[in-house]
């Protein structure tokens, strides 16, 4: 039984404390939190222990830290986890400086632990449906990858003035997609933008509006492109073109109705945002966590892989202020 | 070079002289109408001979009739043509009487003539597809049929009047394909039905609003349902489940186009009748015909499959009106 | 916080277990079950105490019971429970015999308390919304409804032998389904069925393959088709026609990818049966139980749910044996 | 009745001349083509004089031209074309050079005759639909706007080499069918691309695959793929998100027929290529060609639309060939 210490009580912190609720093998043992009020619930919830951070992280009876905190504390406690021999599970981005990310990469290596960036999407079960049966060959070699990625409405302005920018922030996401998809690392980046949803977001210095062009060695593409608006829910597809077929993920709907009247066939809208449409993705990657920490391995997507993220999406913010092709080889 | 004589110049006569139109090896070479109006209008455009019923038959360089006509006059069209040794295009039904149908037969067996009952949605590509399928064994032995058929809105009362009721005017058309989906004959009928559209149209007599069972001797299943409305356009679907799965045709939309809004996402309605739904089949129903008399070879569906449709629909009018089970065997 | 007490700790009762688990409110507080193995495990799971059924029943500080024990030990349980005052959630069929079903109702309603009879699918979140989208008259006066239900595979020989045959086994979830979307009650129930999928279970005296059609006084029209085996997956699915439009609940897939090759486009199979496929509707299920208990509210389907879907399955039953049709008016 | 003379009697041609015999108010009065066998058939088919092409278009009796002759030809027929004072109807592209197009077009605006670039696209149903109803502010503000384009198969390698490469031969189409959607001009256009079908096209400087991005001034965006080969029929989609909601076009399939089995739910492949796919566009393009000669409008899209799409294949050619992000403002 796997002793989980959960640092940050916050809306994903929840989401991970019932993830581990559901399944075998682990337990929440303690919660931390800046605020006292959210894990003091969490901790009533769960039965864990209220605890600081960095006693919780120093605590012999927790085997794994789940680190849910606001990203610019990641670095620090990191090494303190790294310092305290834990398993680490971490939300994306590991931190918003490449470098720094490089850091926290030395630290895990020294330590030997597992760690896992918490690209949740990987885990869905259709995205990872999509991922197997490439890679079982099922549409030869990769081609083209296309990516969308809406959210329902855009976060609010001082979330975005702090979040690193568009292609950090969300587009991140879709960035280890398209790593997860193409088989191979992309070489340039082009990425444009713009405004179209809110002025602000275009006056803060932000795009709520963008579409990115990635290459790779042999010449595979992927395009992704991203909005902070879409009136029909949570968008989220991919599709793969390779030599012998396609592959896509559609949508998830609310429901499976159909309404056909005067005006056509009628289904539901997308589910609205990411706690409905990843729910399942968040277990399996909780599951796979505990899985890989249990026997000793190396989870996948692992600290590299946040840091190649991170790197993609610098060029692309880069690409967009400066409209040149970053080459990221 | 066939040389056709069209019977009938209103709706369906002018589909008939298109689909003529846009194939090889015929051509309309005369037509006929009660009303001389159409008939001229018609000729004008097909370049044929306006000539009178009785003439037209008897045309020595006419080789083929297609009888368009009104269903009270087919039974006089046919022993005419029969006698006059032409090949017969005849719309359904054959006759409202199926003894009068029987005379048919006889008269078309001693002439030795090739005739096509009419029953359009047999050539259907989609329907078509779906029973050569079967026959081909992809879904293993049938078990189920079911049929859904709607009209976009009930024709006029006049007309209804007339029809000889909902079974023998607009389900026979089912009947005909549950027997060309069975893969053996109806052995029992069961039809219930109502007047939820119009009570006028149950005043009248008929229902519009219908659904019959029908069961084979190895105890296969067809399950009918009809409306004579429906918002949406023409709801034309057939599924049929087997021993080692089900196929099945959806309508055909007016296009392809989605669109996707807080109310979910909408594709086009079903196109709105059988002009533009079985624009394919006429075509490919009249081919057939050619094709089957230039090479002297008996059309299916034939006037045997008349009779059979003709038999089960005066079985479910009379299983709707005694509300008992009624055996065809 | 409600204690509820668990009859049946078999594959069912887990379902149930895990339901309250993720809901707030209730908690299962004792287990009961005539092998100890399974009753053993649950009560270790949940932290529940491990009891005989009477005693459970009997014991004070148990609210509600949850029956999921063989349907022949119901009524004794019903009367049992009833007379200790406890809400009662009672799996489907309440009891094989009409009769035995009123006495249980005669004891419900002396004793007073609420009781629901599991029909799960009511609460399946697709169907649930085509009822309520019904109910708001989107779809105007309801005209046809059309149910489509097949198992993956036949259950074992000796199950069938003893399950009262397809009507009251399997077909009884979409009886009481054609009530919940009918509006008014079936007079006229008519069936067919064969054995089709297995002659073992035609020697044994049932049917694997079967079709029912209801009608109502006002003339809606039910059409219900059932078979044991479904290669692509659970076939659940519904489709109502009303005055205004048509609704339809299609299958849960396992996944929403999609795959094109030169065979065409191919999605995944249905949900494999109904453990996945009724995940939520369980869930669901459970908290309509548990919030009616709370606010001492009669839960629906009640029992008399139970006893009119029992009446239309004996119906059925009769109706296929004789070939008659059978009036429940 | 419109007189129209058709110069190229190949493929293309063909369908051109089938257009015309399906629409009232035009016909085919001559027809002329370099090879004599073809011109001769399409004569005798179509009743038309067979002439040669200078005849053709100095005859008075010609109306006008239908230009469906091998592009480098395309540059002397419209100069004697409009020196003639005929109305044309020509295939894209008008010229390979972006000059020649603007002497066409100055020649084309001093005779002042209609002319229509023949992007059959926008009068395909599905894409015309979208377009009509962006128009119709359905879906807001256009903000971004995706398209893929997939032929079944590569063209021989000798038809490659003279085509002017993938973004001038067949991007062409994406790039005025984005121009059509966008609602305003392009200002830079991305490009890359690769040889992963066939390295012979490599070799002989062109690619098989390929993306573009376009920006317009308001910071719309644009995403297209393209690829020489699709095992699943001729890909051909759209798609756009504006401030309101989504619109997109799926493929045209085979049919309507689906099968479930063990792997799933299967439907047909889309269209084999173009000439399906697009049969009802072309019979539009033709029809919106005579209607505006007949009543002396002119015809969309005209020369100057042939003329921007060349300078943004031009203008992708030249970005994938350095990399660089060309601007078009």
């Amino acid at each position: 039984m796997l002793s989980i210490g959960l640092l940050g009580c916050g809306r994903i912190g929840k989401v991970h404390a019932q993830s581990i609720a559901q399944l075998e093998g682990a337990r929440v043992a303690a919660v931390a939190d800046a605020f006292e009020e959210p894990a003091r619930m969490l901790a009533a919830q769960t039965g864990a222990k209220l605890m600081t951070p960095l006693a919780l992280i120093e605590d012999a009876s927790v085997d794994a830290i789940v680190i849910g905190t606001p990203t610019d504390t990641h670095y620090d406690l990191i090494h303190a986890a790294t310092a305290s021999g834990k398993a680490i599970f971490c939300e994306k981005p590991v931190d918003m400086s490449a470098d720094r990310i490089r850091d926290c990469i030395d630290a895990v290596r020294s330590a030997g632990i597992p760690f896992l960036t918490a690209f949740n999407r990987r885990f869905d079960p259709n995205f990872a449906n999509v991922q197997s049966r490439i890679a079982a060959g099922e549409i030869g070699e990769v081609e083209i990858v296309t990516i969308q990625s809406r959210d329902p409405e855009p976060p609010p302005l001082d979330y975005i003035k702090s979040s690193g920018g568009l292609f950090r922030d969300m587009m991140i996401h879709d960035l280890d997609m398209a790593r997860f998809l193409l088989g191979e690392e992309p070489v340039s980046v082009y990425a444009v933008g713009a405004a179209l949803v809110d002025p602000e977001i275009g006056q803060s210095g932000d795009v709520d509006t963008a579409a990115v062009t990635l290459t790779t060695a042999r010449g595979r593409i992927c395009q992704i492109t991203n909005s902070r608006r879409a009136s029909y829910g949570y968008d989220q597809r991919i599709e793969i073109h390779g030599a012998k077929g396609m592959l896509r993920a559609e949508n998830m709907l609310e429901n499976t109705v159909e309404i056909a009247t005067a005006s056509g066939f009628t289904k539901a809208p997308a589910q609205h945002f990411f706690l409905e449409r990843y729910q399942a993705a968040y277990r399996a990657e909780m599951a796979h966590f505990i899985d890989c920490v249990t026997r000793g391995r190396q989870p996948s997507p692992n600290i590299v892989d946040g840091l190649r993220a991170q790197i993609l999406a610098d060029a692309a913010t880069h690409s967009r202020e400066t409209g040149q092709v970053i080459s990221v080889a």
